[in-house]
């Protein structure tokens, strides 16, 4: 029996202590471990096509690119049959978390993709266990096969407990004791409370100058070009929320790098399209601008990974070799990463992608070791995902309903009144402030029939107090049964959604049974549910395992007439975006962080 | 009597202690310290003009450019009167030792000409005074009006113990102290020894490997194209040595930043016209390329400044604002200063420079201070420069010539023989290896003025043992008299020509009575003296006192019939050049780095 060889950002020896044998490869006095030839090679430092290369490898590294034909010993070749060899993409911005699985699940997903590097920033799971929640994270992204930098969570929790109970509370010195612990920590997380940052705030701008203090860049988060100059003059240098080409530009001219994000284009998540005008329409010069992905369900990871946001720059008009350096060496070069990342210069970590014409990756190296080949995992990848990290028992342990579980729907007004409620909509993201004249009839379920409403009920999980709020979905569209969720943004407290309280029990009880994730109920039976048991957040399967998990409950979900996608509804209670949101301490009004009744007289 | 306000890196507060106060100047809620006006913004992020534009200062950073007209406070104002406001340049490579003053003299030149910031290797005083010499130098840098990051100087001495005397040794060991010791120490300096390093020698390795440990990135310098490879393997990430299109071709392709090197026309330093073809002939991205001026004589600051490069790489081709981004943005990205130089972003440092329509700096404020108006320095910086810091006692100390001095001439040959004759000719860098069949006439006047020779000596003056070589150059055209120097690089020993002993004598003399120096003389007299004291290498006075020196001392070398200026005069000694050069310890050729004798049987 071999011996189980770990893969992971570690395998590959520091740079400092391979120098020499380096040297003695591109020199031609040691053999290279392998010698891909018969490639074009994609150069993101020059933006061209390189014609006739082979790549030299040796310990994982790049050893050196040379004219093909000029090795001649008897080292280990792989055939690239004319296609195009590029670095492996870096994805400078995204949440595991929303994916629903782990780093070493994610890493797969990653590496079909032909991305090879990725910043993420754990703050959902921050939000849940707080420091140590990060550092589990942290432990599992240094066992993936793949190499995955922090960018330390900034805005933990999202607004104050005054507007919702949280399970992390990560002050100036909690981020400070990160940079200090974890040197993969190389960024500052998104700054999302952007308008307390740009008014000042002392919490918001100490958090910042812990990054900074310690020399480390920060990200942004930023809507609203009003706000630019005061964001950008806290010390932001990044953001992927540009919605549009004015915004774009006016963030690139304060100094803030560019990060387009891309998604399945009937989201909000794909601003790509008009950011990039930017380029496109204004002319301004691509050198600071990137690609990254933000946020994907598991089934969306394989169709709309970082190289389909490539691509859809190519689409947009940027050439094909400048399109892949915005995902690959501009992020490796914002994170000062461009002499181990994001090229195919010596001493590079051996991170490769063979591209079709189309530049769809075919074959992924990482660290020199073939991973994906033909778009398919190989075995030397397969028994490294057959040993992911295990998170610990109190990661397994977050959900804290009340127990017993307390009412979920409000008592049926006497008579007439005004409600305050929450109007879904396609696509999601924001929530308008509706306010509905009451009638009241016989009972819940006429009244809830006759104004077009549905219960929501936000109960809050971290063992803090047992809150539950009331609300009231208007065309949100449920026919019938309850909806249920423990990934609630970003305090991650349960949500349910439904017409019948004992379905909405039924569905939140499903989710606790299991620590955690997301249900469909339908006449008091369970017909969709996705365990998210680490944190109730993330399950522990692999990724196509939750993709098909996640498949069958968005046919649930759209059986059941839900208006807006799963995503869209955990984002419910995420009471930093407009209008009106519902946390575990009732409704709040955004951005005036104003708490309203559910009723009011009429 | 109002107290003296320094003027130097630290008169700026770091970005994380002022970050609440930009924003809030950015956001209008309090008065910017100054507001300049009337102006249009060379942007290096997006390559463009902006056309009226204002910029708002806070405590010496950037809070926000805005559209004209935006400020409606009572801030004090300055009317950029229509002209073109950029940011301060950074020059990533440069010796400041070449220009033969103080790293605070250096500071006036270079604000003149728009710099702002500057990456030094220091190299030369540590030949003389190793780490202590390196450490004044950066204790200097400390207190001089300009952003002076530092390089670590990689090859001292420049060979080895056996090959010269040199005044330093800095072993791996006491490179990693620098490092931990000088947070401005953000890279190793030029890795001259690129045939050493190509072919793994372990000094070399173990020197780089200090650096890339501590996550510094490795500077280069490097000739030929077969050593590419091996040396970017190496972890060599830029170099300012790339004498044509193709040499800088093969580097950016190995991941190697491209510093163009400009300089007086007649000299090799400038480099820029054939390395930019990478760019205008190939086709190459410019992104990863910069301007650099690596070398300069102290007359010649102000005429070849990094302003001078940039509208060199204009005239080459280059758009305007991208040239200037290579001359800033750049450079400040190749070091991760991005956010803090480089441009007009939000919370930058507000080092700007105001140019005419050529490009040529007109005003310049360094830390939001106005230090040049009309290409003068003002009052603010005449106070700063007044009081420059003073380089302790042991550095004046350095010039230990043997006592008595030795013989400067060797015996006339008894008979014919072969002389291994060093030959200078234009530009001056490389010595030609003349075999010449010497026919002793009756003394050595006669002999030398049959052969076209010339006396040359090096005399050992770190007070490590008095060796002294003697030579004879060939066509070096001097006509009487004697030529000395205290600059003998790189291990900085005596170096004396002449025709007749006793004035070499005089020569030398009049350089150690100073401290060291160079000189000429001429029948017994000095003609011309620039006094070094500091280190031998360095003037205690003001830029335009040491031009002055310099351009007398460069007329009366003229007039002595040099055939080579004083700089390639002091480069004899350099053992790392070809063909043929003179140390302490002798003749050696490069690169077989063989000793050889003076005379050799017929």
């Amino acid at each position: 029996m071999t011996e189980f060889k770990p893969l992971n950002r570690f395998s590959v020896e520091p740079l400092s202590r391979m120098t020499r044998r380096l040297a003695d490869v591109a020199g031609g006095r040691t053999e290279p471990d392998l010698v891909i030839t018969g490639a074009h090679v994609l150069s993101t430092y020059s933006e061209r096509i390189l014609p006739d290369r082979e790549i030299w490898i040796a310990g994982g590294r790049i050893a050196a690119v040379k004219a093909a034909g000029s090795h001649t010993g008897g080292a280990p070749r792989y055939d690239a049959a004319g296609g195009l060899i590029a670095p492996g993409l870096v994805d400078p911005h995204l949440h595991i978390e929303s994916s629903m699985i782990t780093a070493c699940a994610y890493a797969e997903a990653a590496l079909i993709n032909g991305t090879t590097t990725i910043f993420c920033d754990s703050h959902e799971i921050g939000n849940v266990l707080d420091s140590k929640g990060i550092e589990w994270m942290l432990e599992d992204a240094r066992e993936a096969p793949l190499n995955i930098y922090l960018t330390v969570p900034s805005t933990v929790p999202a607004t104050t407990p005054a507007i919702e109970t949280a399970g992390g509370d990560l002050t100036p010195e909690k981020i400070a004791a990160l940079f200090d612990a974890w040197p993969e920590a190389l960024g500052l997380g998104e700054k999302m409370d952007f308008v307390a940052v740009a008014m000042g705030e002392p919490r918001a701008h100490a958090i910042i100058a812990a990054a900074l203090e310690r020399g480390r860049p920060v990200s942004g988060h930023i809507y609203g070009r009003d706000f630019v100059a005061a964001y950008a003059a806290s010390g932001v240098t990044d953001t992927h929320e540009a919605i549009d080409a004015d915004i774009a530009d006016d963030l690139l001219e304060a100094g803030v790098w560019i990060f387009l994000r891309g998604g399945p284009p009937t989201t909000p998540w794909h601003s790509l399209p008009k950011a990039i005008g930017t380029v496109t329409e204004y002319g301004a010069a691509w050198k600071r601008v990137c690609a990254c992905t933000d946020d994907r369900d598991a089934d969306d990871l394989l169709n709309f990974g970082l190289d389909w946001v490539v691509r859809e720059a190519v689409r947009m008009g940027i050439p094909k070799p400048a399109a892949w350096a915005m995902g690959s060496l501009h992020p490796a070069t914002r994170y000062a990463l461009d002499g181990e990342i994001g090229g195919l210069g010596g001493g590079r970590r051996a991170d490769l992608v063979l591209l079709d014409d189309d530049l769809v990756p075919q074959s992924t190296w990482y660290g020199g070791e073939l991973v994906v080949e033909s778009r398919k995992p190989t075995p030397r990848l397969e028994a490294a995902l057959a040993r992911p990290y295990r998170y610990p028992g109190p990661a397994y342990a977050t959900i804290h309903l009340p127990d017993p579980l307390p009412a979920l729907v409000p008592p049926l007004p006497a008579g007439p009144c005004m409600v305050n409620a929450i109007r879904t909509s396609l696509p999601g993201i924001e929530l308008v402030h509706e306010r509905i004249a009451l009638t009241p009839g016989a009972d819940w379920a006429s009244t809830l029939a006759s104004h077009g409403l549905c219960h929501v009920a936000v109960v809050e999980r971290h063992g803090l107090g047992g809150n539950v709020a009331h609300g009231l979905l208007s065309a949100f569209g449920l026919r019938a049964g309850a909806v249920a969720s423990s990934v609630g943004h970003d305090s991650h407290n349960g949500i349910v959604a439904g017409l019948d309280e004992a379905d909405m029990r039924i569905a939140l009880q499903a989710i606790e049974a299991v620590g955690g994730g997301v249900s469909v109920v339908e006449n008091g039976q369970v017909v969709a549910l996705v365990p998210l048991p680490i944190a109730g957040l993330l399950s522990d399967k692999r990724v196509d395992a939750v993709a098909e998990e996640v498949r069958a409950l968005k046919a649930a979900w759209e059986k059941a007439g839900c208006a807006i996608p799963y995503m869209g509804f955990n984002l419910i209670p995420l009471s930093v975006i407009p209008q009106i949101r519902i946390t575990d301490k009732g409704l709040v009004l955004v951005p005036e962080m104003q708490q309203v009744p559910l009723f009011e007289a009429a």
